[in-house]
């Protein structure tokens, strides 16, 4: 199916639709929730009946999101007809399997990781696009739901966070003018920003000292690493997920072509996430540790002890540093 | 003189000028460089003779801007028939004085600072734009040159760092549009935001570790401190300028409203930075200290050891915080 198509069909089944259940990935993000939370309160603004489900808290700085307190931690029952999946490679990001879809002819799936499995019935995936928001609000556009203040704040909190503030390579000229569009709405975009990125929790202050306190130099330089042991988290009092982002202070170090946080959230359970600055496929390197995810921001997970973990990550990354580019 | 009319005169000066001597102002920034490089660069095709001026030097993480390495920091000599100021609010902003100019009746006075003196002939000045960078690059289409990708990046780096990457409250639906219209031209984001933001010395990184580690928190979390001893510098290797916004660590802090740092920069001799969030005033509190600044930024300097200026600085804020927002 053509691009083109793939949005018609999407359009089509959503207009069909009486009621939809929506699901965003665990450990949420503002992509996702941002996301959902739009394409929700635009299916409502249709009169449909609307759910949102994610396995996880909205982080504290979340909460802000219009219609954020409607997510719920308990899938839907009865299923409805409809679900649709935001930002989600696979089913698993949901922590769900097959068998948790009573009928998967009804699976909708809307991301912009070139990792998709393709799990829906409709799959629109779109790697170029910075955020699943930019996809949203072409998708609400299509729908012609006008975008109140409520979901302009939603699409822009997706796009802010998952471009990094526009500054990631993945940023378009699309991306800039669909978020002027969202600035048309009358968004204020700088309570926005103090909302996401100036209310910090002291633990995650606490996460950033520790893990600065692991943090080794490897590759002449060029390799940056950082660990979060459990009892890393557990004095610092934080949620995992507020360890999200702290990568980039080692990726911001000069020299450095590729940053690591390992973080030990359970008995022989790491997940790593990477981190390259200019050349470096980290999605290839998350894949050999069964992983995936952008060619610059990728993350997996490892069934080992920190230390473990550690010396692979550190080896894989020195073997591709020295493929060099021409790999 | 309407704004359009404006336009029209800075173009039709620009447009009889064989030659053009460019100026920008002292601790140069993005703005006034990559605004002052594009229009200088925009110029030259259209086959005019060019020079550019800043009195400071070029800031190493804007050298790659291209044309950067043409600006001087002797005045031209002799002056050429056309002065054109970018991002200056006044004369003494480039460290000359009325009496350094041969004609004033040749200066354009090109900027977004309300505070802007109108000292040239036409006075250009736009406080809705974020940046010049935005007045440069209509001017640019203004003047019919057609936007290359030198002048692009120029342009761009103006714009991402006076709009703080799209934070800052001054950012517009238009400050977006006109980013995506550079980005078509194909310019590098992530090249130019690793340059201009990515290259932290390892040195400072270990210093905000080191401040981090000395993270208080004191006054029910509405005061956090830090302090950097001269071992803190000596073990990171990092020259003082480089704490320099290291205390927006502990200003980020959900809940902070007031946030100090203490460096021990010789024997018996601190300086302390103080930003506050919401209400208090910093300058009056650095002013009981000797020191003074802004209401939310605020400096001094201490004789004495980093403990008895960390508990004389605690004390005051304290009370500062007690007396409340009704003082």
């Amino acid at each position: 199916m053509s691009e083109h198509n793939i949005v018609e069909e999407f359009v089509a089944v959503l207009r069909k639709a009486p009621k939809v259940a929506l699901f965003s990935h665990v450990s949420p993000d503002g992509d996702c929730l941002g996301s959902m939370l739009a394409i929700g309160l635009a299916l409502e603004k249709m009169g449909k009946e609307v759910s949102f489900y994610n396995p996880d808290p909205v982080p504290s700085n979340l909460v802000f999101l219009p219609g954020s307190s409607r997510i719920r931690r308990q899938l839907p029952s009865p299923q409805p007809e409809t679900l649709l999946f935001v930002d989600c490679t696979d089913l698993g990001r949901v922590n769900l399997s097959i068998s948790d879809i009573t009928d998967l002819s009804t699976v909708l799936n809307l991301d912009h990781h070139i990792s998709n499995q393709y799990f829906g019935r409709v799959n629109w995936v779109d790697s170029q696009a910075s955020a699943v928001g930019e996809l949203a609000l072409t998708l609400i556009n299509r729908l012609g739901v006008e975008i109140d203040s409520d979901i302009a704040a939603n699409l822009y909190t997706a796009i802010v966070t998952d471009s990094g503030c526009f500054q990631y390579s993945n940023t378009t000229a699309q991306t800039h003018r669909l978020s002027a569009d969202l600035m048309d709405k009358g968004i204020n975009i700088s309570d926005i920003h103090h909302r996401i990125f100036d209310q910090k929790p002291l633990s995650q202050i606490r996460l950033l000292q520790y893990a600065l306190n692991g943090l080794e130099m490897c590759a002449e330089g060029q390799l940056a690493l950082m660990t979060l042991s459990t009892e890393d988290f557990h004095k610092s009092g934080a949620e995992q997920e507020l360890s999200e982002g702290l990568v980039n202070h080692a990726r911001s170090i000069a020299g450095v072509e590729v940053a690591v946080l390992l973080k030990e959230v359970g008995p022989q359970e790491i997940k790593g996430g990477l981190r390259s600055n200019l050349w470096l496929n980290v999605n290839e390197i998350a894949a050999q540790f069964g992983g995936g995810g952008h060619n610059r921001a990728a993350g997996f997970t490892f069934r080992g002890t920190l230390a473990e973990a550690k010396q692979r990550i550190i080896t894989a990354i020195e073997e591709a540093l020295r493929l060099g580019r021409n790999h």
